[in-house]
C-alpha cells in the first residue's frame, strides 16, 4: 500500500490504475480506524480492483473546536490496518492540501436532510462541511464506486442526495454498522470512553433493542416505540440530544401508527466527555395489518450479523 | 451532430467516444447562438477530439423573472449553427432533467468574488446559480476541458474558483470577446436591442476604448482611467449600474496608481429593456515607470482581432 499526500500525486498513480481497466472504491475515513472501517474497506474490495482510503479529519464539519482538537489521530495504525485489510492507497493529504489559501467554495444540501437531526444539534454547517470534503474528495479520486457505513444513516442520506443532484458519476454502497459483542457501535470516538461512560454506552444498543423488540411485539405507535427507547436512556442516566423516530426518506418525524416499511430510530447521545450516535431501521411489513403478525426488523440484529 | 436531452443518453454516448480515446470538450451555453459562441466552439474543436454544446437556459441564475421569460430561445436555429461550426453533440436537456422533484443541492463561491459587480446588482444567488449548473454540467459530461467566453469576466473567475477548490479535473479555456464591426460585444441579448438602443450601445465599447487610449496616453489614475469611461457613457445618455476598474484576481476596485500588470475595466449598462455587460483588460506594462513610457493595453483591440 502507498501513502499519498498530494491530489497531483493521487492523480498521476489513478491514471495508471485506469489505463490498466482497473475500477477504483473509495473509503473517505476520518481515520481512527476501526472494524467498521475494514468492512467499508472489505466491501470497496469486493466491488472495485483498487481500493483508496482516505484519511482526512475535515476541520469544518466540526462545529465544536474541542471535538476537532480531541479526535484521534493515529495514522501510522491506520497505514498498517489499512493494508492488512487490503486497501491500495491512503490518501492522507494535509490540510492546507485540502483547502489552500483563498479556498472559498462551498457545496450544500439545503432543507430537512441537513436541519433536522444531527442538522439541528450540530448546525446545518457541519453538513456544509460534509458535503464540501466528500464533494472534493470524489472529484480528487474519480472512483466508480464510493462506501459508507450506516451508522452515519444521516450522512448517507445527504451523501446520496448530493450524489443524485450534482450528476456525480459514483456508485454510493452502504455497509451495516459493525458493533462491539455487547452491541456498541463502532465508532472511533469510543476511544475517548473512559471505562465508566463505556459501562453505561451500551444503553444506547439496548434502547435501540428496546424499540425494536417492542415493534416486534406488535407495537406500531411512533411515541410508544420512541418512549420504550427513551426510558432506557433515561434508566442508565443518560440525556439524549434526540430520540428520533422518522421517515428515512426525509427525516420528518413519524406520529401516529408508524406507517409499513422502513421508519429510522437514530440517537445521539452525550456520554461523559463524548457524544455518540447510533440508529437501526425499523421495518413494518407489508402484510403486518395488526398487532398479531409481528413484523420483520431490518435493525441492529441484522446489522450486528452482517458487521 | 447528435442532439440529446438526458444525462443517461449522454454518458451512453461519452463512454463509448471515451473507449475510442477520444478527449472531450464541453462549451456550455444558454442557446441563441452568436458568433461569440462558434469562436467557443472553434476553440474546443481545436482543444479536443469531441465537442459537446450545452444549451440550458438555467432557471436558477435569473435573479429577473422578465429576463427569463424574454430570455431568446432558438433552439431549432441553434441546433444548424452548432453543428456547422462542428459541435459534435448538442445537449439541451428539459428543466426537470436538470432540477428533478427533490433537488436541493447549491454550490456556491463566497466572498468578493460573488458578491462584486455582477454579484452586487443581481444578488449573490446569480452566481450560485452559476456555479451549481457548471457543477452539474461538469460531473454529467466529464469534459477534458471546457470553455467559456471572456465577455462574463466575472463568470470566468467565479468557474476558475470554483473548478480549483472543487477540484474539478477539468481545465478551462478561455476565448476572447467577439465584437460586432462597430466593437458592440457579441451578446444573446442583442436581439432585444430595438434600433434606436442598438444605435445607443455602442457607447459602451466605446467607453472601454477611451479608457485603454487614456491608458495608452500614459494616465495611470484609477480615478481618471474610469472616468474617461463614465464620461462617454454619460454623453450617450445611458446610466450604468456600475463602471468598475479591479483587481482581475480579486475585483477589489483599484484607488491611486495603477499597479503593473493588468487590472479589469468591466460595466454593466442598461440600454432601453436591456441589460448588457462588457469587459476589457488594461495592462500596464512592467517597463513602464512613467508617463512617457506607454503601456500596452490586452484589451479591447486585441480581443476584436482575436474574435
Amino acid at each position: 500500500m502507498r501513502t499519498i499526500r498530494t491530489v497531483a500525486e493521487l492523480r498521476t498513480h489513478l491514471r495508471s490504475s485506469r489505463r490498466a481497466g482497473r475500477t477504483v472504491g473509495l473509503v473517505p475515513t476520518m481515520g481512527a480506524l476501526h472494524d467498521g472501517h475494514l468492512a467499508l474497506i472489505a466491501a470497496a474490495r469486493e466491488a472495485a480492483d483498487e481500493v483508496v482510503v482516505s484519511l482526512f479529519v475535515n476541520p469544518t464539519q466540526f462545529n465544536d473546536a474541542g471535538d476537532l482538537d480531541a479526535y484521534p489521530r493515529t495514522e501510522a495504525d491506520d497505514a498498517v490496518a489499512a493494508a492488512d485489510a487490503g486497501a491500495h492507497v491512503l490518501f492522507a493529504p494535509p490540510v492546507a492540501e485540502v483547502y489552500p489559501d483563498g479556498f472559498a467554495s462551498e457545496v450544500r444540501v439545503g432543507g430537512p436532510l441537513t436541519e433536522r437531526l444531527e442538522g439541528a444539534h450540530r448546525g446545518a454547517g457541519h453538513f456544509h462541511g460534509v458535503t464540501t470534503v466528500v464533494t472534493k474528495l470524489l472529484n480528487m479520486v474519480g472512483p466508480d464506486v464510493a462506501v459508507f457505513g450506516a451508522k452515519d444513516a444521516q450522512q448517507v442520506l445527504v451523501v446520496r442526495r448530493l450524489v443524485r443532484d450534482l450528476d456525480v458519476p459514483v456508485r454510493i454502497e452502504v455497509v451495516p454498522t459493525v458493533r462491539e459483542p455487547d452491541g456498541l457501535a463502532r465508532s472511533s470516538r469510543n476511544v475517548r470512553l473512559r471505562p465508566e461512560d463505556r459501562a453505561v454506552a451500551v444503553a444506547i444498543p439496548r434502547a435501540l433493542d428496546a424499540a425494536s423488540s417492542l415493534l416486534a411485539d406488535g407495537e406500531r405507535d411512533a411515541a410508544a416505540v420512541r418512549a420504550a427507547a427513551e426510558r432506557v436512556l433515561d434508566d442508565a442516566g443518560l440525556r439524549p440530544e434526540y430520540v428520533a423516530l422518522a421517515d428515512p426518506a426525509t427525516l420528518a418525524e413519524r406520529e401516529g401508527a408508524l406507517p409499513v416499511g422502513p421508519s429510522l430510530l437514530a440517537v445521539a447521545v452525550p456520554v461523559g466527555p463524548v457524544r455518540l450516535i447510533d440508529n437501526v431501521e425499523l421495518v413494518v411489513a407489508p402484510s403486518a395489518a395488526g398487532a398479531d403478525d409481528p413484523p420483520s426488523t431490518g435493525g441492529l440484529q441484522a446489522a450486528t450479523a452482517a458487521g
